[in-house]
């Protein structure tokens, strides 16, 4: 197995590789590619290869019970401009090596098994994240169709189009997929932070996919004034007042976690305005984003009020005012607690070490949970982050998340009769 | 008195208002306007009119003891682009009206007393502030001459050259005029800054030219990562760090304030980098200025010291680095003592309401100071800052400014002798 994971990462890099990294740009030549190959490799191992009406590759081992609910699994194939080779395609190619080993060994499980290669998960392309899960499910609303590629402009619906989508259904909001007929998604995909690697732990079940709620501008007011001139009593420093949120906030989330809460809260960006700030004037005005993530909605919520409750206080304490923008929320998807149990377990009696995790990144199980699916994943330890060329990942790691995703696959094939 | 000066005022204004504010560039056609409008305003009035080496206006009160070392007073007729009518202009034409009325009244003084209108004391137009004072002190260097206007290109030598300065002489860095020929130097000036409003007192007497210290770039180098996937622990968030290090020095700024200590320090500037940063994004990098005023270069260097074991402290803390740009600095320029009593005096003796308060902002005395010559500044109340349009001043207060200028300099003539 792990030769023809070998070979199969190669031949991916192969037809990806832009000269730095990886680029497979969502509906474009290097995605489309990505499914090619997989299609192929799918055939060969003796598997059923379709498309779904929004375009994602379907790889079907049929169970003995085909009308009842299936198990699915998957990822996605495409990346973001010079990234990795292994954010999404890991996935995908657990999914096919286990459905194949499956195959291989004359397994016909009682209920069918999918694999599914999902269509424009990465936001970098149209801003929109998880295209081809959206789709499915009826989620794709008509802005989102509009939205046009970064690099070629070109709208979505023309993308969609061209890859043979159902785009009428599409845009009436149909579901291609009713959720009824799923019995349980189940996606592996690499960590894209470094807990694993940090632990020394090659596998994690994931917990929840965090919320979060997003401010991209919250903008502080005070008053420019000489820097020189102007007595401490008498300031009214943005710049100061920022960074007293900012460590008040700072406070509380160090605190949140203490007790057991589970959230990270993040200042991506900061700063004066370029066309009026000086080295000797006090700044008049500053800007940060705010972006906190957290394993259920409350959480999410109540950390929100706080950091707005803190801003009232720090306005009233430095005689300045901050204007939020209108926030960007998306909910946090809870991982379904048997199948978090199923993974736990095969990893005990495969002996592999594993750990439980919350996902802070978001991922295409996250719409599969939101549309009352029974959602789990499966994380593998990862090297240098994600999202960019350094992006890295152990074969043995790969190995023993596809055989753990092939036995649970099995065993829940098994318990769901 | 009043008349004359709302008349002065007005024609400055007149001859320099360029639709948003007050533009008089520094060796340019607004500043040189500004000087032949003093000329002869002092010509009508009797005084004796001329140029020094450095190119600067010099009008003079002849005294009875025409070999002793003169008393001068004197400030600035630049202004900054879209600048005030008053920051500089107020200083020459108190300066002019003080010797006027002197002449007027038939008062020959025991020493002869001069005023300079001194030319390039803004920095927005060469970089390089007082140049006038600097010139006349043999203190401009090569690069300094080589400084070229912002918004013609041109070095400053050029300009210098046309308006019949001794070249030759400045760029050999010689003493136009011998410090020890100086009695004094007495500036007045509006306060740049909302302390006297604050207290509703028309006049200050200024304690020190505050000296100041500046990085314009401390780097805080982290380690940039996925927002979503890396928690607390794991984080090199520069944003945090640069926050955490502002607020410490905050609170030892408030601590020195506390202890009766003058300094202010201001971040004019942060920011996250535009090419690399995002909401979802923990920052690798993030910059800020620092910059320290203190009425003494012993605070300035303690603070500064105080800043850099701070920022070595929060860099272990958060497992992050500072870097510091090489520091500008200029040195503290204390007034002198007898000075300040005088003019002291002199306000009490009128019944004007007055306070001592230092100067943040720097200025032409500066410079007359460094060379050794007892120096002072009379602050007149000022609304809506300065370089600014909306700059104001009551004329009530500069005519009562005038009125102690003129005695203290007959008094400090009378004192000399």
């Amino acid at each position: 197995m792990e030769a023809s994971a070998h070979e199969l990462f190669a031949a991916l890099r192969d037809l990806s590789f832009d000269g730095v990294g990886i680029t497979r740009e969502s509906f474009g030549p290097g995605e489309t590619a990505a499914h090619e190959l997989v299609a192929q490799h799918a055939r060969t191992a003796g598997l059923d290869v379709g498309r779904d009406r929004a375009g994602n590759l379907v790889v079907t081992l049929p169970g003995r019970a085909a009308t009842e609910p299936f198990l699915a699994t998957g990822s996605h194939l495409d990346s973001v401009p010079r990234g990795g080779n292994y954010d999404g395609a890991a996935g995908v190619i657990a999914g096919l090596l286990a459905l194949a080993s499956l195959k291989r060994d004359g397994i016909v499980p009682p209920r069918t098994v999918k694999l599914y290669a999902l269509r424009g998960e990465e936001s970098a392309w149209f801003g929109k994240s998880w295209i081809g899960a959206h789709a499915l499910f009826g989620l794709l609303s008509e802005s989102d169709l509009a939205q046009r590629r970064q690099d070629t402009g070109r709208p979505l619906s023309d993308y969609l189009g061209e890859i043979g989508a159902d785009l009428d259904a599409i845009g009436a909001r149909e579901r291609l997929l009713d959720p009824a007929s799923v019995a349980a998604f189940i996606e592996v995909h690499i960590e894209q932070g470094p807990v694993l690697e940090a632990k020394a732990i090659p596998l994690g079940v994931v917990t929840a996919i965090h919320g979060n709620l997003r401010h991209r501008r919250v903008q502080c007011r005070g008053e420019a004034a000489h820097a020189g001139a102007t007595p401490r009593e008498l300031r009214r420093d943005a710049v100061l007042a920022l960074a007293d949120l900012i460590m008040r906030i700072d406070a509380h989330w160090a605190r949140w976690l203490e007790e057991g809460r589970r959230l990270v809260v993040t200042h991506g960006i900061i700063g004066t305005d370029a066309s009026e700030h000086a080295i000797s004037r006090i700044a008049g005005e500053a800007i940060m984003s705010v972006e906190i993530r957290a394993e259920d909605d409350a959480t999410l919520h109540a950390f929100h009020d706080l950091v707005q409750r803190e801003a009232t206080a720090v306005a009233a304490a430095r005689d300045v005012s901050f204007e939020f923008d209108a926030p960007i929320i998306n909910p946090a998807a809870p991982m379904d607690a048997r199948w978090r149990k199923r993974l736990s377990m095969v990893c005990d009696q495969a002996g592999i070490a594993h750990m439980s995790l919350p996902s802070g990144a978001g991922h295409d199980a996250a719409v599969f949970s939101q549309v009352g699916i029974p959602t789990a994943m499966l994380f593998i330890r990862n090297q240098a982050g994600s999202h960019n060329p350094r992006e890295n990942m152990d074969m043995s790691d790969f190995v023993a998340a596809t055989r753990v995703l092939r036995e649970a696959l099995l065993t829940g094939s098994v318990a769901a009769q």
